[in-house]
């Protein structure tokens, strides 16, 4: 067991990136995918799809951010770099109901391996809460799903602005009802981390670093400026003391 | 086991009323007052101090509701409530932390003795969420203290208005992502249900007789104008097929 880090001891609650944190969006995506492409005969790369359908997502953001678009939910976000994505990969035979439930496989996505085990043990300890760009509908859904441990669902949505704007962060702790310097972020990207940090929150690295597939380490090293880098959720409960 | 109401089959989620109908606030105010009498030796009437503090809970909210008041979380409209109870019971020992921790007695209630049983089976079939007055932060503590198996936290907090307000209904609605006749409201209270109903939701009456104590039955029949009538969370779920 690592050892105990005693400057957290303040920490009462953890709030959670979810998307590449707690779920691996692509294996899941590409799983899906390749069942809907047998049941309805549809021959193209699911992993080249999933990858796209991802990289279509800090632009459509950005809209959002920069006042192109008003406050969207990510399913409606995600629901229009979909509905593209079916042109270029010339998909065209699937109804309406079909798109729709295809869209929804972010509300189904799959836990990493250590993240159930990992969360009911610092759930013992600490409040445990999302803090996702996912909406509240999404997030719901898949804690059901994947039967992840949440105390309390917490989305960008509840203040219609996409982390990392600061309001997000401070929400967190205001619904928490808990000073920023007691609730911790976790995430696997370090630019959530930062912005964490800007807000006053402590935070934990856990680097995923088969988020984007085989040999696409997104985060590489150094992992300087985090009061705690952890290689998964079980090692965080260590360090926790969970 | 009672039969099946068909007429609920659209129904995707459940919200609750969290005081008096999920948890018994009275009795417990009084356990934790006798216990807090004996260490402190404080002799008063904690059943009559429970009373006046849930009396003087509805012209709180009111002062928010009429502007008089901004914004205040619950906890803070109880705090307020607790230190002019304190006076007038004469009660003048206490540190400003033990207030501050018998105030948050609130986030310590137990549940009726029916509540995490029923609520266990209903969640099989439904997305289950509080709907109540009571501020996130309070509703998240007594969740983990009493273990009742919410899947999401909803809270009038979040629209920074108090329950009747069709806002708090309608933010459930939306946030859950379902059309709110695909949502149902449980709770002991009828206002709280015509509001609901209102606000296009489904309406469930879980009359709490011993709310406010023996003998003092604060909803008394004919119990008419709801979707379902219930006696107790186990019959719910046996109406709802859960």
């Amino acid at each position: 067991m690592r050892r105990y880090n005693c400057r957290m001891e303040s920490v009462k609650a953890l709030v959670f990136d979810v998307f590449g944190t707690v779920v691996d969006w692509r294996n899941s995506i590409i799983r899906e995918g390749r069942e809907l492409g047998k049941s309805k005969v549809i021959d193209v790369d699911w992993a080249k799809l999933a990858d796209s359908w991802r990289a279509g997502y800090a632009p459509a953001m950005d809209r959002v951010r920069r006042g192109e678009l008003p406050w969207t939910p990510l399913d409606r976000l995600h629901r229009t770099i979909l509905d593209s994505l079916l042109e270029q990969f010339q998909i065209r035979n699937l109804s309406e109901a079909e798109k729709e439930n295809f869209n929804r496989v972010w509300h189904r996505l799959s836990p990493w391996p250590d993240s159930i085990g990992g969360l009911t043990r610092l759930r013992r300890r600490y409040v445990l809460a999302t803090l996702s760009n996912g909406n509240v509908a999404l997030l719901v859904n898949m804690a059901k799903h994947a039967s992840l441990p949440w105390d309390c669902i917490l989305s960008a949505e509840l203040v219609k602005k996409y982390k990392p704007a600061p309001e997000v962060y401070q929400m967190a702790a205001g619904l928490l009802d808990l000073p920023p310097g007691e609730v911790l972020m976790v995430a696997a990207h370090k630019n959530d981390l930062l912005a964490a940090k800007q807000a006053g929150l402590r935070t934990a690295f856990v680097p995923r670093p088969l988020e984007f597939g085989p040999g696409r380490n997104a985060d590489p090293g150094p992992h300087t400026g985090f009061d705690i880098v952890a290689p998964d959720f079980f090692d965080l409960a260590d360090q926790l003391g969970a």
